[in-house]
């Protein structure tokens, strides 16, 4: 039996989204640009896939451009708004594809505010408040932390930013959240948003990003006609029919896997109850996704507990894979911003769920947990 | 039967990628940057097809990165490398992934300069030679024209580059080449190249670009610690898989295939003969590539003619797909840049092979082409 609790790094392609991404390889295998028959065909399907997004999130399809996946939509709203003497405001446990982005702007003259988090990796309004000041082009904020699973209040931090500002944009990191909590940017005041393929049971390399009617961005991937200019490239057809498919699995369940995750993660903090010395960061809340647990056992490495289930064939993780070795090494980053010790740092573990887990892969994990636990503690003494 | 001569703007992928592809997405689902087995196992796959690449054209493993296609690599590249008071050199028949970025360079103090172009497509080696100055950083010239086919000699514009200047980088659009015309990028002095998945019967959404050694570029997608930190995103796993079988099935038939479209070429050419009032701007000769026969049929519009072959279900282009729109309204940059005249810019079609083709299907082209040619230029007087 293998265990994979570590779907925020990435997902399993459900199987009708392998079969769609295979038939459209052949049967839409045309350039959409082109101006004959094979490229409408696949044009047809991607505006399709557009008009299906746009609505998933209130938006209007003209507002949608597919992408790469979350890091580079990340990059090409951050880069190409932001310019010297500009001030922009964010948090310090966004991902790397806002953070370094934005150290790269820090060196050419725009101001950055990182917001601080509690312990619970909640911004404060009043601090955002604060921060929000004439110069303010962009306020990026993640809606769920990919590592401890923190929801921030979207709607009330558009709501201020609003009210505040006219000039400043939200940008939401939506990467963790699409298909899984409700998003109306139209409500919510978000202005740009990314999304990726493969957090969602969808491919690799493709995402979207939605960018409101009237905002200009200088292209990342400067090129051809694609996307109304904002980027180019051949479109990924495939990839784009596929994260179509995956929206429309993800979001007809939305609802009913969101509570059946609830109940696993649940479950899983119940049973934890049962080992000692441990301390959740991210509890049972409804300001905290149901899809990630991340839990420190204090006293062990994060990483050779991980290695540790691993000969169980259970996977999780130390924090965002893509700096898994950094973090493996010296504690994720994010679970510093929150303010941890040392030994709550490095000795955290990110399970992460999808609505294909079970209850009985929890008793599985308990029981190899608290044998590498036990284990581990003693060999220490 | 329907007749793909459309083959520069994309390819239909082979059987064996699509299989390898959907194989992939089931069971290299892990994402290559995390720590466990599920991981660790795509990342091996990643590695393989690395090396596979680099070897390909005569690089090493830690030299190739992955992309999202072309119109990245060309990006990054372009945009990684040059700084305001900089000087680059390019032609004005660039694919727009490399002509745009410099534009926006332009705009922002970097120098460009673009070499003049013959009637055959080919740049001047003294021009080259008398633009490098000390300030040049960056030489960016296109192996195969994407519109006409003319092969630039790589070979002798990198030892040019390299005698004139230690400082100006020589890179290489192979995006029409790779897998088709031998590559060797230590022979030829090329310091970065690009090239794209689906132009080689591969997946859309992926492709490589090669960086020497010892060249820092600033990454266009920054974030995590994935290619060396000069790409971030969540590797596009299934993709790369793809692109390397496709590398694989391309390079192993490359020299055979090379001769078999090469006739298939001839015998169009030879066939044209029998219509009147045309021109061959990609004659049968070996400084043209064999994959592209691009042809003015004087008196007639381009595109309408376009829409009268599709009626046939046979499949060309006007230009290059991703300006389709602008080529099919004002004629192609790239045959303008030729200095050719108005009739013959407004009046050419691109036919592209692949070792697919066959010359059943060129008669039938030709059939179609002769009753359209005399109805169209019938109605005309
Ligand atoms: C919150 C968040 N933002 C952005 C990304 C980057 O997305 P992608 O892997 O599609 O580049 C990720 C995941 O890797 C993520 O968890
Ligand atoms: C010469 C050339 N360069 C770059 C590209 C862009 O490649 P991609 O479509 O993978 O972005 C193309 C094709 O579109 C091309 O023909």
């Amino acid at each position: 039996m293998e265990i994979y609790f570590d779907n925020s790094a990435t997902t399993k392609p459900y199987k009708e989204v392998i079969e769609e991404t295979a038939k459209a390889m052949e049967e839409y295998f045309g350039n959409p640009s082109s101006l004959h028959k094979i490229g409408i065909k696949a044009e047809k399907k991607i505006t399709e896939a557009r008009e299906f997004i746009a609505k998933s999130i209130n938006a209007s399809k003209e507002e949608i451009y597919f992408t790469s996946g979350g890091s580079e939509g990340n990059n090409l709203i951050v880069k190409g708004l932001a310019k010297p003497g500009h001030h922009i405001i964010t948090t310090s446990f966004e991902h790397h594809s806002v953070l370094m982005p934005y150290e790269e702007l820090e060196k050419n003259g725009v101001r950055v505010t990182y917001l601080k988090l509690d312990k619970q990796g909640k911004i404060s309004l009043e601090e955002l408040e604060n921060a929000i000041s004439k110069d303010t082009v962009l306020v990026t904020i993640m809606h769920v932390n990919n590592e401890m699973g923190a929801i921030q209040d979207i709607e009330k931090i558009g709501k201020i930013i609003k009210e505040k500002s006219s000039r400043a944009r939200f940008h939401v990191d939506a990467v963790q959240s699409y298909c899984k909590l409700d998003i109306d940017v139209k409500k919510m005041n978000i202005d740009m948003l990314t999304a990726s393929g493969h957090k969602i049971h969808g491919p690799k390399g493709v995402g979207f990003t939605f960018i409101k009617k009237g905002i200009v961005l200088n292209p990342l991937i400067n090129g051809g006609s694609q996307e109304s200019g904002v980027r180019g490239g051949t479109h990924n057809v495939p990839g784009i029919i596929g994260l179509h498919k995956a929206a429309e699995l993800s979001l007809e369940s939305s609802k009913s896997s969101f509570e059946y995750v609830k109940s696993i993660k649940e479950y899983m903090i119940n049973r934890l109850g049962e080992i000692d010395n441990i301390r959740i960061n991210s509890p049972f809340r409804d300001d905290f996704t149901p899809y990630i647990l991340n839990v420190s056992f204090i006293g062990v490495k994060a990483e050779v507990l991980l290695h540790l289930l691993e000969e169980s064939n259970i996977y999780v993780a130390t924090g965002s894979a893509c700096t898994s070795r950094t973090s493996a090494a010296q504690g994720s980053y994010v679970i510093k911003a929150l303010g941890l010790n040392n030994k709550e740092v490095e000795s955290a573990i990110r399970f992460s769920f999808s609505k294909f887990n079970t209850k009985e892969e929890v008793d599985k994990v308990i029981e190899i947990l608290k044998s590498s636990l036990t284990f581990l503690r003693r060999v220490k003494r």
